[in-house]
């Protein structure tokens, strides 16, 4: 299926379209420019109905006839209008006179894209427009995933970027409440066209001088804010918190038994790892990846909001050792995926200094409320770990993925991973190798995370950080105020939230005043589900919802988008509420 | 260290600098926009100079001044300039009216960047400036790398990002052959641009329903080039080749002894890799960390070419049953890093067949090639496999990172990776849930990976891919050619290489006629490096070298980027005579 002919978008009656291109009183360059190419791919697709390639190719020549429609309404902005269905990726650059349709091609794409942005933060456009795999699968007026041999043009390449961003999620739309990520920061977008501009990789300091040298600072400051005495160590970023964790593992493990790297877990005892039964399963992952096996991650419990029991992990550290396990690894969950629980890091501190343990805090999710002098002291402790995860991409708002490890012990990353490949590790380079990071990680090449990262920082400062944080968790007092005691809402654990997650069941009114029971219960576990289905279907609004240990379908709340005001946290109550109603 | 007035860049002198801003007769209205701002810097650092808070005050207020200036030249691209010295990221959306500067802002970046990209294919721009990691540390006139507590102004994000690319190295320059991957691509940079703005996650077809399924069709069209039957299998887009080999380890454990996801590696026999010594380390950096041992990754001797010999893969088979090893895995690489070699698929498939162990096919630098009817003969055997890495961000010129493993065997990946997250992967959506890829990964969120390629694949078409792969093979001969019999070059080893590594050593006149000895090994041995680093300090163009084996070090030509012609290579080989000359 290979065609040079534009497939026209179906969106153009869609008010979630990000095809629209409302008149900006701002940007009337990109407007006019909009307008024309819309007048000139209706004129297509009336062509392409009457089936006529020749009268097709006589538009092209006739493009400055619509470039002079256009002029009627504003002489100042006329230009020369770019025909894209006669150009191809063949004639970009780095094609001989490549420049000047290079650049007209990107400069669509940016009108594309701040179209959605705008959007994006527009609510009243929807969050998504929902459609089954099949649908999108069988093909959506004009928009067809299959890949062919022959090219298409620059033409359909737009059609194909807007129908994209059409069929997808707004997940920096202020009421997009999903997932622990969510938001469009504006610095951090522009830091991620720079770093895909740069194209880079970050395993030597010879191709990305600058990118390492950010890298290197801001995990820095980063340890220092943990607490780690001048902010000495090691650290890296890695492709997400799973990653890291497994990192933290694999560190753990060389440190007490450095010969596993060559030998191999035949070389040391059977291994444990500790982690609550409410932590990341990415430990669990780990411990099936790395070897140890899925058995000996041992799952602690937790109090009622979702806390790790001290009590409970010194008496499983006893039982692994008395069975003749060697334990070796505990993981403290700052900040729990559901629940938003914070682990006791300075007890469990205590009980790993005890029995010589690698204590790593997973701060994936709640390191970021260490840039906040007000909530900080959740993570009391932190800095008696050995290593921390700490994912600026969730709370702090950065684009994805960014996700740093951080170890507390200097050099310990490279004894763990290092291979010393000559080919790409010469130690005979004229500047200072210890900038190459390359054999530190298990990766070889290694995405530039850091730049929207650092760029941000720039942007915000510590301060500003903080003041998103504070404010988030603000927001999310607000709505665990505002049900707590709400007819037709039951609170999956009592008391403030520590994090911005807050657990809730809607009770729609035909069960309000039935006896707990099986059938209430089995009732319960359909309504989260049915109503996030509506939503979607609706694209109004969108939260997460899972069971948890025995607990049927319930609803966790998560902001981390600084769209997000009291007004969003009044409508999804309400779209709950509307949506609930009748089941 | 916080300050919002805006730090001057100093690379306005530079002939390299992204910094400035030549005037453009196709973009008057980008040109325009950039000398006002030029202008409105030079008065505030003049204004800085004087230490004139009050007077930067009362500037801020006469930017309509300097919008007049400006319109002196054309009266036609006259607008209102944006004073970013005044503006923060707290002005940006979400803010009330943030929607203005959020544009304002971007369109600045973009600017920046689409000079860069034009600087970027213009031969007359260097390939880098080289900096010493202290001297960038120390602070670049007015660049400085520090995070501070508070918020930078717009102003200096612009500069901080115009001296981010100044600093840093040109990977899509037709004169860089540092790595196997270069070149800048337009429609992946497009699609980057859109993947960062749409800012969403792999895990779930809820939040990335059109990224989902462009990744499974994608990867199906990929297994089809592999040769399996109707393209059936699985796979996943990975952060990179190491990864994506590090999973085919994983998966053929877990292919052999399941148990070992729950009960760890003691439940499994002494388990040996078998992998050629010119393979990349990431197989030994995967026996490291998944538990084997180092010692339990088995190198294979090859010939001159690099190629596994393999009678040499049988006879290490052999010895290690006898030994009572358990052999489990043999990776063969199709395009070794540094000499470009393919083992001989076939042969090594009968022997895994005969000995019934997982075969991988490590095609990440050269799995492009089965895009080429011409080339994809040096991957015969592939279809035989039972997991094959190939990096799209090598051979096919995609923007970093896009690397795919692919799996014969459907449902193994979930099977050994899955841990059945229920807070992410509910049963119970009102999709078919089949279509949520995230428990198949051992990442929990995984960047979009797949949207660039996809729109690349749609935009050149196949035959677009095999066109760019055939032209940098033709190349690579263009240079084996010219060199192999030129006075002062020694080929590491014979014949037309199998793929675009072309390894050489370069004989400066003062060596030419020395008698092979220990003292002409070490000397040849620094003459690589010396050459290196007199081109970085000239910015010129940039190649790899390393030593290998008993081989002291040579350079690696590779060439994956469609900038480059036949100039370049001659460009090449005159720079390295030049810079070597008198060695």
């Amino acid at each position: 299926m290979a065609t040079s002919e534009p497939r026209a978008t179906g969106g153009d009656q869609d008010p979630n379209s990000a095809n629209l291109r409302p008149p900006s009183t701002t940007y009337e360059y990109a407007w006019m420019h909009g307008c024309t190419r819309k007048l000139g791919m209706k004129i297509c697709g009336f062509l392409q109905k009457n089936n006529s390639l020749e009268e097709k190719g006589r538009l092209a020549g006739h493009k400055s006839f619509l470039a002079c429609d256009n002029s009627d309404r504003d002489a100042r902005f006329r230009r020369t209008e770019t025909d894209f269905s006669n150009l191809f990726a063949r004639d970009l650059l780095p094609a001989k006179n490549g420049e000047d349709p290079t650049m007209q091609f990107l400069l669509e794409v940016v009108d594309i894209l701040t179209n959605y942005i705008k959007k994006t933060f527009d609510r009243s456009t929807k969050v998504l427009d929902f459609h089954h795999p099949h649908q999108l699968l069988e093909g959506m007026e004009g928009f067809n995933l299959e890949l062919s041999d022959q090219p298409e043009s620059l033409e359909q390449i737009l059609v194909d970027c807007r129908d994209t961003l059409k069929y997808g999620v707004r997940t920096g739309h202020p009421r997009f409440f999903n997932q622990l990520s969510s938001g469009l920061d504006i610095i951090g977008l522009a830091g991620e066209w720079l770093t895909s501009t740069a194209n880079t990789n970050m395993f030597t300091y010879e191709i990305a001088p600058v990118f390492v040298l950010m890298e290197q600072l801001t995990l820095k400051k980063m340890r220092e804010m943990i607490g780690w005495p001048s902010g000495e160590g090691d650290g890296l970023f890695s492709p997400g918190g799973a990653i890291s964790n497994m990192y933290s593992v694999m560190i753990a493990r060389y440190k007490y038994f450095p010969e596993v790297k060559t030998k191999g877990m035949s070389a040391a005892p059977r291994l444990v790892l500790f982690t609550s039964e409410h932590s990341h399963y990415s430990i669990k992952k780990a411990g099936a990846a790395l070897g140890f096996g899925t058995e000996n991650v041992i799952l602690l419990s937790t109090d009622e909001r979702g806390r790790v029991i001290p009590a409970d992990l010194e008496a499983k550290i006893i039982d692994a050792k008395q069975k003749g396990y060697v334990p070796l690894f505990v993981n403290a969950t700052a900040g729990s995926t559901v629940y938003g629980a914070f682990d006791p890091i300075s007890e469990i501190a205590d009980i790993c200094e005890k029995y010589n343990l690698w204590l790593h805090v997973d701060g994936a999710w709640g390191g970021g409320l260490l840039m906040s002098r007000k909530h900080r002291h959740k993570l009391n402790g932190i800095e008696r770990a050995n290593s921390v995860t700490w994912n600026p991409h969730k709370m702090m708002g950065v684009p994805l993925q960014c996700s740093a490890i951080l170890v507390r012990e200097k050099g310990i990353l490279a004894g763990c991973n290092s291979m010393c490949a000559g080919y790409l590790f010469q130690p005979d380079k004229q500047y200072d190798v210890t900038y190459d990071t390359g054999d530190k990680a298990i990766q070889c090449g290694r995405h530039v995370d850091i730049f929207k990262f650092w760029l941000m920082w720039k942007a915000k400062g510590t301060v500003g950080f903080e003041q998103h944080i504070d404010k988030c968790l603000d927001l999310s007092q607000y709505l665990y105020n505002k049900i707590k005691n709400r007819e037709g809402y039951e609170m999956v654990f009592d008391g403030v939230p520590q994090h911005t997650n807050v657990c809730f069941w809607y009770i729609p009114p035909s069960m309000r005043g039935m006896p707990d029971s099986e059938e209430r219960r089995e009732k319960l576990h359909r309504v989260a589900p049915k109503i996030k289905a509506m939503m979607m279907e609706s694209g109004t609004t969108m939260v997460g919802y899972q069971p948890q240990g025995n607990k049927v379908n319930f609803f966790r709340m998560v902001i981390s988008n600084p769209a997000v005001t009291q007004s969003d946290i009044d409508f999804l109550v309400d779209e709950i509420e509307r949506l609930g109603h009748d089941l």
